[in-house]
C-alpha cells in the first residue's frame, strides 16, 4: 500500500487545489504544496496558527509569514519555472507517513541543456518553528548557474498585507526578515540558513542590500549533484523575554548544529507515534484505506499539539480562506478522532474554549444575553471574527446580511459538549477544574437567557435560530438546537452535581464568582420544559423546525434547474432554497447521530430517508453525517459513497469553491474528521460512553475487514472487525478492567485479555457472541 | 370655489391616472374617469364591492363587470375616437359636489364635419345598481352617423378573465349580458336600456345575434341635438330568489319608469345629505380646500353606505389592483372620518370584522395559534388573499418571499381597536351584541397566543412581527404593535367588565360559547407584564424595535443613491434598507398619534424629529401620519408639506406606481382618510374621547379659519377655529349636553349653546378662554 500523493505532470489549473493537496504542516505552521520556484501568484504560504491581523474594515485572518522556502535556479540566464521553462518530466509527492514533501523536475533549457533539480522539505514535528528543506541539481551540460534563495517578503493575502516595517538583517551567515503586523504590532521574523551540500566548491555568495533573497553563482558541471540544505525558521511575539528576531537567531543557530538527516529523525519519531495511535487498516479496499489516512494525516499536521490557545482553523493551515477560524467544526467533527485515539490533543481542543471564555461572554452582553455566546468564527481572543454580511449577492454584487454570527447560537452548545465529552472520555477532570465547569455554566446560563417560555403550550422554546442547515436562517425550535440546549442544561446539572460531590469547596467558589445561585434552579426548570420536537406519530419523520413542513417540496434536482448563476447563494434572505424544504447540510439527521441511543432504528431510518434526498450538501461537513447515520440504520452500502465522498475531499478537490463571491477554497478538517468518524463509528460501529464501549459493525461489502486503535479513560485496545467477526484486545498495560458490548453480549476485559464476538453481518443490529 | 376637477385636453400618458382621478361610484360600483369608447386597453373597469374571483393559481381579485357604458360614434364609416380622431376641442370634468362624470368633444373628421359629444354619467347613490349617463351629439354638416352602444364584455383584468359562459339576451328592448364567475359560479348581469332624446326620428337599430352592442344609424342634420338616455344595471347572485338576470331585468325596467333627471335628483338628495354631514370649509387656501374636499368625495364614492359585508379596499373601487383587498387602511386611516362625520357608515366597515371573524379564527389556526388572526388582505370571507410571495424581485425576476400575511399582526389589534373606538365614539353597544364583543376577545385570545414570556425579564414580549415599516420584516418587540397588544388586551377586559355590568347573561353565554374561563386571567397577567418599549431617558427616541438603533444610519438620499433599478423594493430579506434604519413609513410616530394623550411633547417631538428624515414615505400612509404629529407638537408648518402630499396624492397622480415588478397604482382612500385628518385632528386639533372632546388647534400660516361638523355619542357640533378662537356650536336637536375642553377651560354645551375659545396660536398647548 502506498502512502504517497503522487502527480506526475504539471497542471497550471491545479496549482491552487495541490497547493491544498500537498500541504505540510505541524499544528503551528501549515505550508501549503507549492514548488520553491512559486510566488504569491501561486498561493505560496506558511500559514501560522494563532495569530491574526486586520487591515482596515477588511476581514481579520490569520496572517502568512514571510516565504522562506522560496528558491531559483537561474541557468546561463534562463530563469528555470514550471510556469514558464520547457521541462522533460516534472513530479511531485507528498509522503503522508513522513509527512514531506518531494520534488522531482528536469527542465530543458532553450539551449538545450537539460538541468535535473530535485527537493524536500518538511515542517519539523520536533521543532515547530523549523521548516527544513534540501535542495539539489545536476546539468546535463556545463553552464554558469545563479540560485537565488531567501525569504520572499511579497506574500499571499485575501484581505493583507499584513506586515509592515519589514527590516532584513543578517548576522552569522543567517539571514533575517522582521516586520511586525498592522493591528496589534506583533513582531514576526522568518530567518533562514543555507548550507552547501555537494558540488565542486562553495558557489560566489551575494545579496541586494536590503533584500532577504541571497545570490550563489557557480559554474556548474555534468555528473555532479549540487544542493543545500535549508533551515528556516519562523517566530513571532516574545519568547521568554526575548524579540521574535532574536529568537529565531538563537534557534536557527541551534538547528544548524545538527544535520539534516537527525531533524528528519526526530520529525519521524513523532509521525511514528501519531501512526501508531492513529493508522486504521482497512482490508480488501485499497482506495478507502489510502482516503482515509490521507484524511488523518491531513488532521495531524494541523493538529495543535503544544498549545492550548489555538484550535483547528476550517480550513486547517491551507491559508486564510473563512479567516483561520475556528467554527463548530472542531468539537462536532474532529474532536472524535483526537479523543479516540490522542486525548492530549483533544484537550488542548476543547481547553481553547476555555481560553476564549471571556471573548464568548462579550458576545453574549453585547446581544443582551447573559452567560457566553461563543464566536462562530473564533479566532484568538473568542471575539466573533464573523461579520454580519458574510456573503456577496452575485446579482448585485452587494453584500448580503447573514446571521451566522448572531443566530447559530448551537456554537455555545458545541462548546460546553465538546468539553464534557472529552471529560466523560477520559476521566480527566482537570479541564473542568481549569475553567472547563466554567464554560460549561456560563453556556447553560446562555441558554436559559437565550430562551422563551410559551404559556399557551408551557414550554421553553428557542426561538429565532439558525440550525447546521444555514439556508434557513432565523427559525424557531430548530430540532439540532433544541437538543443540544437541553444537553447543555443537562450537561451543567451534571456538572454542578459532580463538584458537589468531588471538589465541594471549588464548587462553593465558582458559584460565588459567577453569581450561579438562582440558576441551577432555573436550568432545571427549563430543562423540565424544553420543548423538543418529537417524531411525527405518521412518518417518524421529525421536523427541522417549526413550519419546515409548510415550505415548497421541491426536487433538489428542480431547484438546481432555477439558478441562475452558479455561484449564486441559495440560503439567506432571498435565496431559492430558503424558501424550500432543500437543506444545505445534515441537521436532524446530525442530532440522531450525536444522540444515537435516544432514537429507535425506524426513527432515524425514517429522517435518513426523508432528509437525505431534500440535502443539498452545500457544506463539506454534511456528507460523513449522512454516511455515519446509514451505517446505524444497517445500510453500509448508502454509507459507503457518502464516507468516501468525505474521505477523498482534498484529493480530488471536489468541493464548493465559491459561494456568492467568495472564495472557500482550501483544506477540509471537518470532512478528514468525518472520514475518520464514518469508518471507525460507522462502520466499525463504535460508541464508547457511559461506562462502556459498545460494537456494532456494519462494513462496506468490498471491506474484508477493518483494525484500528482506540484509547478510552486512558487504557488502550486494538478492535479489528471482519465481516463475521469483533475482536477486541486489551493493552497489557493497562490498568483495569473494561466492559465492552455487542448484540446483546457484554464483557469485561482485563488488561492484556481479548475477546472475539461472532455476528452476523446482514442482521444489523442482532449480533451473537 | 370650485367643486369641479377638469382637464381641459387629452393627453395619451394620463389615460389610466384619469382613470383614477375621474372615478365615480357609489360604494357598491366603481366606475373609472375613462371615456365611453374607451376599451380595457383605456382601462375601463365597472368595479364590484365584494364579489371576488380567482383564475387557476393567480391572485383572487374583484371582478370588473361589463362595460355597460361603452358608446362608440362613427361618422361617414370613420369611427371617432379620442386615440386617433383629430378633434378641436375636448374637456372632462368630474363634479364632486354632485359625483357625476362630463365630457364635452368637437371632433374633426377626415371630410372636414366637426361632431360634438356632451355626455355625462353618474353611479346612483339611491339605486346601487344603476349607472345613468346622457350621451348627446350634433354635427356640422349633414352626415350618416352610426352609434355602436351596449355591454363591452371584453373587460379589464389583472388576474382574469374571471367571467364565462356569457351569454346575451334581450326582452323588452333591454338587452343584458349573464355570465357567471369562474370559482363560484356567481352569476352576473350586466342590462342596459337606451331611450332616444331629442334628434328628428327614432333611429334604424341593429344587433347581431350573440351581441350585446347595438348599432343605431341615422341621418343627421346641423343644428339638431341627438342623444339618448342610458340605464346600466349590475346584478349578481341571488336577490330574494331571484337570478341576477331576472333581477336587473325588473329593475330596468323599474328605472325606465323614471327620467335621467328625477335619477339625478334622488342621487343628488345622498350627496347634499353627505357634505352636510362632511364638508370642511378652509377660510384662506383654495388649493387645500379643494384638495380635501376631493378626498372626501374619494371616501364618499366608495363607503359602503348599505352593507356591513363590506368594507373599504386599499385601492377604493378603481381597479383590481391590491386584489380589492381590505387592509388596516379602513380601520387606522378611513375609520376616523366616517366617525366623526356619518357614523352609520363607520358601523357597517367595523362590522364587517365580524363577518369576517371565521376566516381570522382560521387563519390563527392555520398558524397554530388561538383567537382571531385577521387577513393582511381581506376580501369578502376573511380569508387571506395575501400571498407568502408578494413581491416580484427586478434583478431575478423571481417571487420574492414577504411576511405581510404572516407577521403583521397588528391587523388584529386594528380590528378589535376599531370595534372598541365605535363603540367608545358611538355609545353604540349594539355593535358589541352582535359579534364585536366576539371579535375583540378573539383577537386578545390570539397576542396571548402568539406572546412568549422572558423569565430573564420577567415580561410578555411580542417577537418576530412586522411593524408598520414593511421594510423591517420579522423583528421583535415592535413598540407600535406591542402597544396595540396592550390596548387590544385591555380593550378586551374592559368589554368583559362591560359585558358583566350591563348583559351579564348575553356576557356569561358568551364566555362559555369561547371557552374563554381562562383566559380574562391570562390577559390580565400579560398586561400587566407586556413589554412595553420606552423613550431614551437621554434622547427621548422609543427604538423602533429591538435591536433598531444598531442598524446602519444611512441618509435617506445615500441609500437611494444606491438603488441600482428604480423599481426595486427597498424591503424583504436583500433589500436596501433592510439592514438601515430607513424605514418605509410613520411606525413609532403612528404610535405616538394613536396614544397620543400618553406621551409628553417633548417624546412626541423628538421622536418625529428623529424618524422623519429617516422615513422613505414608501407608501401612501405614511405623511398624514407626519402631519397629524407635526400638529400635536405645535408645528402645523411642518405638517402643511404633509397634510398637501395626502391631500393631493389622487390629483396629482404622484405616487409610487411600482413595487417591483407589480402595478399598484389607483386611488388611495387611506390617504385620502389622512387628509381629514391631518385638517380636522391636526390642524383643528379635535380629540374625542372618554366623554370629553379636546381642542387643540394649530393652524397653518395662510389658513384664516376651518369650519366643520362632527357628530358624538350622537349629538351634532359644529365647530369654527380660527388663529384666535374656536367656536363650537351644539346642534338645537342634541339631547345631552357635553363637555368640550380647550387648554385649562372645560365647559358643558347644552342642546342649542355654543362657547367661544380664544387662543394664542403661537403658543401651542397654552390655550386661555
Amino acid at each position: 500500500m502506498s502512502w504517497k500523493v503522487e502527480e506526475q505532470s504539471f497542471d497550471r489549473e491545479k496549482i491552487a487545489m495541490n497547493g491544498n493537496k500537498f500541504m505540510i504542516g505541524n499544528g503551528a505552521i501549515g505550508y501549503r504544496g507549492t514548488l520553491e520556484e512559486f510566488t504569491k501568484d501561486q498561493l505560496t504560504a506558511s500559514t501560522l496558527a494563532g495569530l491574526y491581523d486586520k487591515v482596515g474594515e477588511q476581514w481579520r485572518e490569520p496572517i502568512n509569514a514571510p516565504n522562506g522556502v522560496y528558491t531559483r535556479l537561474t541557468c546561463d540566464g534562463q530563469p528555470l519555472s514550471v510556469l514558464d521553462t520547457e521541462f522533460d518530466r516534472h513530479a511531485q509527492a507528498l509522503d503522508i507517513a513522513q509527512a514531506s514533501f518531494h520534488r522531482n523536475t528536469v527542465f530543458r533549457t532553450s539551449g538545450g541543456n537539460r538541468i535535473e533539480i530535485s527537493s524536500e522539505r518538511f515542517v519539523s514535528m520536533e521543532q515547530l518553528n523549523l521548516i527544513a528543506m534540501k535542495y539539489e541539481f545536476s546539468v546535463a551540460q556545463a553552464c554558469e548557474i545563479v540560485l537565488d534563495t531567501g525569504i520572499d517578503g511579497d506574500v499571499w493575502d485575501i484581505n493583507g498585507p499584513h506586515l509592515e516595517n519589514k527590516s532584513v538583517w543578517s548576522e552569522d551567515g543567517i539571514v533575517g526578515l522582521t516586520a511586525t503586523t498592522h493591528e496589534l504590532r506583533v513582531e514576526v521574523t522568518v530567518a533562514e540558513s543555507v548550507t552547501w551540500i555537494g558540488g565542486l566548491s562553495r558557489p560566489e555568495e551575494s545579496r541586494q542590500p536590503g533584500s532577504a533573497i541571497r545570490q550563489f553563482k557557480l559554474r556548474c558541471e555534468p555528473g555532479v549533484t549540487y544542493g543545500f540544505v535549508k533551515y528556516v525558521l519562523i517566530c513571532y511575539g516574545e519568547t521568554e523575554g526575548q524579540s521574535s528576531s532574536a529568537t529565531a537567531l538563537s534557534i536557527a543557530k541551534a538547528a544548524l548544529q545538527l544535520t539534516y538527516e537527525t531533524h528528519l529523525q526526530e520529525h519521524l519519531v513523532h509521525w511514528a507515534r501519531k501512526w501508531e495511535a492513529s493508522d486504521v487498516l482497512i482490508e480488501g479496499d485499497d482506495e478507502a484505506q489510502f482516503a482515509l489516512r490521507y484524511s488523518l494525516y491531513q488532521l495531524h499536521i494541523i493538529a495543535p499539539t503544544q498549545s492550548e490557545r489555538v484550535s483547528i482553523p476550517a480550513r486547517g493551515l491551507s491559508g486564510q480562506v473563512y479567516k483561520g477560524a475556528v467554527f463548530w467544526d472542531t468539537e462536532m467533527f474532529m474532536l472524535p478522532f483526537f479523543l479516540y485515539t490522542q486525548p492530549e490533543v483533544a484537550r488542548n481542543l476543547v481547553m481553547y474554549r476555555v481560553h476564549t471564555l471571556d471573548g464568548a461572554r462579550r458576545k453574549a452582553a453585547e446581544y443582551g444575553y447573559r452567560g457566553a455566546f461563543y464566536a462562530w468564527e473564533s479566532q484568538d481572543t473568542g471575539d466573533d471574527a464573523c461579520t454580519l454580511f458574510n456573503i456577496t449577492d452575485v446579482f448585485t454584487n452587494r453584500p448580503m446580511r447573514t446571521y451566522f454570527r448572531d443566530k447559530q447560537v448551537h456554537i455555545s452548545a458545541d462548546a460546553a459538549f465538546g468539553i464534557w465529552q472529552y471529560y466523560a472520555f477520559t476521566g480527566d477532570e482537570s479541564v473542568l477544574l481549569e475553567g472547563g465547569a466554567e464554560v460549561i455554566l456560563e453556556c447553560a446560563r446562555f441558554f436559559y437567557s437565550y430562551a422563551y417560555y410559551k404559556h399557551d403550550k408551557q414550554r421553553f422554546e428557542v426561538l429565532d435560530v439558525t440550525g447546521p442547515d444555514e439556508y434557513h436562517e432565523r427559525v424557531n425550535n430548530n430540532a439540532f438546537t433544541n437538543a443540544l440546549v437541553n444537553k447543555t442544561l443537562d450537561i451543567a446539572l451534571q456538572t454542578l452535581a459532580l463538584l458537589e460531590e468531588r471538589h465541594p469547596a471549588f464548587r462553593e467558589a465558582l458559584i460565588a464568582k459567577l453569581d450561579y445561585g438562582q440558576d441551577a434552579g432555573n436550568l432545571r426548570h427549563m430543562l423540565l420544559q424544553l420543548y423538543m420536537p418529537q417524531p411525527d406519530p405518521v412518518t417518524s419523520v421529525i421536523e427541522q423546525f417549526d413550519g419546515y413542513g409548510q415550505l415548497e417540496d421541491v426536487e433538489l434536482k428542480q431547484l438546481k434547474s432555477r439558478m441562475l448563476n452558479k455561484n449564486e447563494y441559495l440560503g439567506g434572505g432571498s435565496g431559492i432554497a430558503t424558501t424550500t424544504r432543500i437543506l444545505k447540510q445534515a441537521d436532524v439527521v446530525l442530532m440522531l447521530h450525536l444522540f444515537k441511543q435516544q432514537y429507535s432504528q425506524k426513527v432515524k431510518r425514517a429522517n435518513w430517508e426523508y432528509y437525505e434526498p431534500r440535502t443539498e450538501h452545500g457544506s463539506s461537513l454534511s456528507a460523513c453525517i449522512y454516511a455515519l447515520v446509514a451505517s446505524d440504520i444497517g445500510n453500509p452500502d448508502w454509507a459507503y459513497r457518502y464516507f468516501l465522498r468525505t474521505a477523498t475531499i482534498d484529493l480530488t478537490g471536489d468541493s464548493k469553491q465559491y459561494v456568492g463571491t467568495l472564495y472557500i477554497g482550501g483544506t477540509h478538517p471537518a470532512a478528514n474528521g468525518g472520514a475518520w468518524m464514518a469508518a471507525i463509528l460507522g462502520f466499525a460501529g463504535i460508541d464508547a460512553g457511559e461506562g462502556v464501549i459498545r460494537l456494532q459493525p456494519a462494513l462496506p461489502d468490498q471491506w474484508k475487514s477493518i483494525q484500528f486503535g482506540i484509547v478510552y479513560q486512558g487504557e488502550r485496545y486494538r478492535i479489528a472487525v471482519s465481516k463475521s467477526e469483533i475482536v477486541v484486545s486489551a493493552d497489557g498495560g493497562n490498568k483495569t478492567a473494561q466492559s465492552f458490548q455487542s448484540g446483546s453480549e457484554s464483557v469485561s476485559l482485563a488488561p492484556g485479555a481479548s475477546h472475539s464476538w461472532i455476528y452476523d453481518s446482514a442482521k444489523r443490529g442482532a449480533l451473537h457472541a
